[in-house]
């Protein structure tokens, strides 16, 4: 079987901001549903593993553009994995445009296995005798021409900016708090003025922790030092803690950590 | 060319709630994407629109279910145009598994054109020498076995239950608040209890007016009296007030009405 596969997407209108982009969360979803594919069709789909009591649990995810997809545009993802090790497998994305094959960009993201009534990691290659290294493209056969994940660090004097409730439509169907929402809520820390002059060159994001509905979610964020020509933040940290001034536990949990680098419009 | 059109999708893992079924606001979406084809197909698209400088405005949407489709499931909307008034045109969507052919339910919508430029209603009718009428298909052609919208009458003792700022993932290309993110925050008005223990057997939702990013939202909620047989009550009926409380008009404005009926699950 092919190691890369490919999935297809038309922007539609409901999906897009008010520039007429793809929504990230949207493009986020999208690179899930191709992972979704891609595991399914050799075997490793959620619903053929959850019948072993092993479930996929994603943990980072990286996406570099120079374009983001406008409406009605014919969209193409290819998918295809990078590593694997032990307890993390390293899964690759390539995003361009059908009609004429113009790269918008990549993304990376690394995932781990957890065994579904001990929710302990699983090691990988031990499961159905390392069938998944079948499947292996490695950087040399098809690279991914974007930086790995890196590390957020928030100073100690970073600020909260706003705190959430969580509800319904936050939940996916294991009672977590969506993967994607989480990208939602963080972009909506933003002020319009934010999205009117910068596209989101690069964002990242690590989930280290899951919340239930029901959480509250404090949002914290720092820009960092270097500058845009127009005198903005060229990036700007987050980190987003569970249950902040629980009596407790005041400082809450750090469950996701993301970096967002802006670019020029 | 054929009056009913069919558009198909896939419920997707991350569209669906905790209890494994579709969302419903992605649901409307999907219906909002069906009428945009068959438009599209029949040169009465927005994009054909937008360059004889008119719009679609969608007023009312009403959706009623048996059941809602659930993870994998291959659903498929069939749509169609039920009337053509001057001002307003009934859009209505059949939807079914695409398996086994079952109904899981129906939906009515209700459109204005406007003329882009002046906000102004435009006559359907004189538009392209009333080529619209081409595509009607009455009652007696194609049923569509749900109640027609009702009226949502709120009591003066209905309460607000919430208000929210709006960000930008609330806002779609028109710089408006999305209309499927009115039905995501009312449904987040439920605790999950609600969604453990009852469906959505009937949504009714009335657009009245815009708003836009940074606008309040104000919830207001309203049991009616008939009851469920486990006590709760079977309908909700619902009004979203823009800026309520500021001075100049303290008590708003009413932009959004809507009316839930639960189910038993």
């Amino acid at each position: 079987m092919e190691k890369i596969e490919t999935y297809s997407f038309t922007v539609e209108p409901f999906h897009v901001d008010f520039t007429g982009h793809l929504f990230m969360g949207v493009l986020g979803n999208h690179l899930l549903n191709a992972a979704g594919h891609h595991s399914h069709n050799r075997g490793w789909g959620i619903d053929q593993l959850n019948e072993r009591h092993y479930t996929w649990v994603l943990s980072r995810l990286c996406i570099e553009l120079d374009e983001m997809p406008a409406q009605y545009e014919d969209v193409e993802i290819e998918t295809w994995v990078e590593s694997v090790m032990k307890l993390f497998t390293e899964r690759n994305f390539l995003i361009r445009n059908a009609s004429n094959g113009r790269v918008y960009g990549y993304a990376r993201s690394i995932w781990a296995m957890i065994d579904t009534e001990t929710r302990q990691p699983s090691d990988l290659l031990a499961l159905k005798n390392g069938d998944i290294l079948h499947y292996v493209l490695t950087e040399e056969e098809k690279p991914c021409p974007i930086a790995k994940h890196g590390r957020v660090r928030l100073s100690k004097a970073a600020e909260p900016i706003r705190t959430l409730n969580t509800y319904y439509s936050d939940v996916d169907i294991n009672g977590h708090i969506n993967s994607i929402k989480y990208i939602e809520h963080i972009l909506d820390l933003f002020p319009r003025q934010q999205f009117e002059q910068h596209s989101i060159h690069r964002l990242e994001i690590a989930y280290k922790a899951e919340a239930y509905q029901g959480d509250t979610l404090t949002f914290i964020g720092e820009p960092m030092a270097d500058l845009l020509p127009d005198g903005t933040p060229a990036a700007t940290q987050l980190e987003i803690r569970k249950n902040v001034g629980r009596e407790d536990k005041p400082e809450g949990e750090s469950i996701v950590t993301a970096l967002i680098k802006w670019g020029d419009n």
